[in-house]
């Protein structure tokens, strides 16, 4: 699509929410990650939270916005097509996703409005809650330590959809940073090297120099050097070559 | 492999952090994501630190290995391939992951030691620091809000690790919910359904019955329903039918 951010993005709902710790460091990785629709269900501490405030960095200023809902019904209700974040399981018969499929899910419904939906810090979303959703979001945590931070559950979830949406301009900024060198410039610069150590007498007995040339051009292709570093090692070697001089000197017959 | 967690887990590396809480939920994360190796290099509030304490939710006790270095090449000293994370170009010639393609280049040497490096919380890791990495790792984020928290960054890295390595068990404890009905069952469900209604006089005029059948079947099978939810359903249906009885007495010519 041309622009990388759908109408279409989820709405990240957090249900009963305790810290307004949590809620600031959700909106500050939302907004990392680009995400807008924050929908929080009846917070224990009511809303504006200064400590959210403090903890988003700037993100509601940047355009996370947040609305507030008394119950999840309202908060839910002009969406079609809803996730619920658990970390056990329901005994419910829902489709059950990891990140990338759960994403998948949602992407393929661009016309309706998507949500997931994430519980409370101490014991997760209700059963009733998850009753509510589409499906079930999950992620592949150690069972003997499976409780997230909520802004974190949220972090990783963002990312997973910027991984989708955003991917094609992260990598655009890191594009163009050197002037690999191609095979030809590499292969000069070998028979270069190659050429000098045979006047210093590196490759003895002579018939290994096959295996010992093949173990240097392993060596330095691994490097993946630019044409500017391919310069640089061959500037290097002329000026060794040179600067001793000796085996060169010595075989001049 | 059999084992899902490899000897060979990513270490953890915290060039400089600065908040002890960062390095505690850093720990929590890895924690949830079986990761054990962290290594904190040079943090500017010593070690151990309460607050991280408090903020690992117990990861320490129950099995992350916080080691402390003076210097960032002695925390590197016996990883063989080492990535750097960062979100902006740093004008170097190395190659550039996305998460997935980062584990991927540390899963492809399972026979060596690797590491991930996250900078301090202001500003990231310094070009030096860069310098020591095979290659870097960044985030799709939003260019205009790019700044992540520092637990977050590791636990983004964490997560996606564990989507390789613990994938499999995860999915394993939501398995055997259900006991989807096959079609069979459902074609059967469909029959019993659309007879009633044809007794009941539903399929008017006779030649909509097909496109009628066929929306209707289409709407139930997009439920996915178990064999019990097919039987309750067909018990509705029974009830329905011989309760209110009008339409078969009508029919009976």
């Amino acid at each position: 699509m041309s622009n990388p951010i759908s109408n279409r993005q989820p709405a990240i709902i957090l249900v009963s929410p305790q810290m307004g710790e949590n809620i600031g460091a959700t909106a500050r990785v939302m907004a990392n990650f680009g995400l807008k629709d924050l929908r929080i269900i009846n917070p224990r501490d009511g809303w504006p939270n200064d400590k959210a405030d403090t903890m988003s960095a700037g993100a509601f200023e940047w355009g996370v916005e947040a609305k507030v809902f008394d119950t999840l019904e309202a908060g839910l209700a002009d969406l079609t097509y809803v996730l619920a974040t658990t970390a056990r399981p329901r005994g419910m018969e829902k489709p059950v996703f990891n990140a990338e499929e759960g994403i998948g899910a949602l992407m393929s419904r661009p016309d309706v409005g998507v949500g997931v939906m994430f519980g409370a810090e101490k014991a997760g979303l209700l059963n009733e809650d998850v009753a509510l959703a589409d499906g079930i979001l999950t992620y592949p945590v150690d069972r003997s330590f499976s409780s997230l931070n909520l802004a974190q559950a949220v972090g990783v979830f963002a990312h997973s959809w910027a991984a989708r949406t955003l991917e094609g301009e992260a990598k655009k900024e890191f594009a163009g940073v050197g002037d690999s060198a191609d095979r030809e410039q590499l292969v000069r610069m070998f028979e270069h090297f190659e050429d000098e150590l045979d006047r210093a007498g590196f490759f003895f007995p002579a018939e290994k120099r096959p295996v010992m040339t093949q173990n240097l051009r392993n060596a330095f292709i691994r490097a993946q050097w630019t044409n500017q570093e391919v310069q640089t090692f061959r500037g290097a070697v002329k000026a060794l070559a040179l600067g001793r001089g000796k085996a060169r000197i010595d075989r001049k017959d």
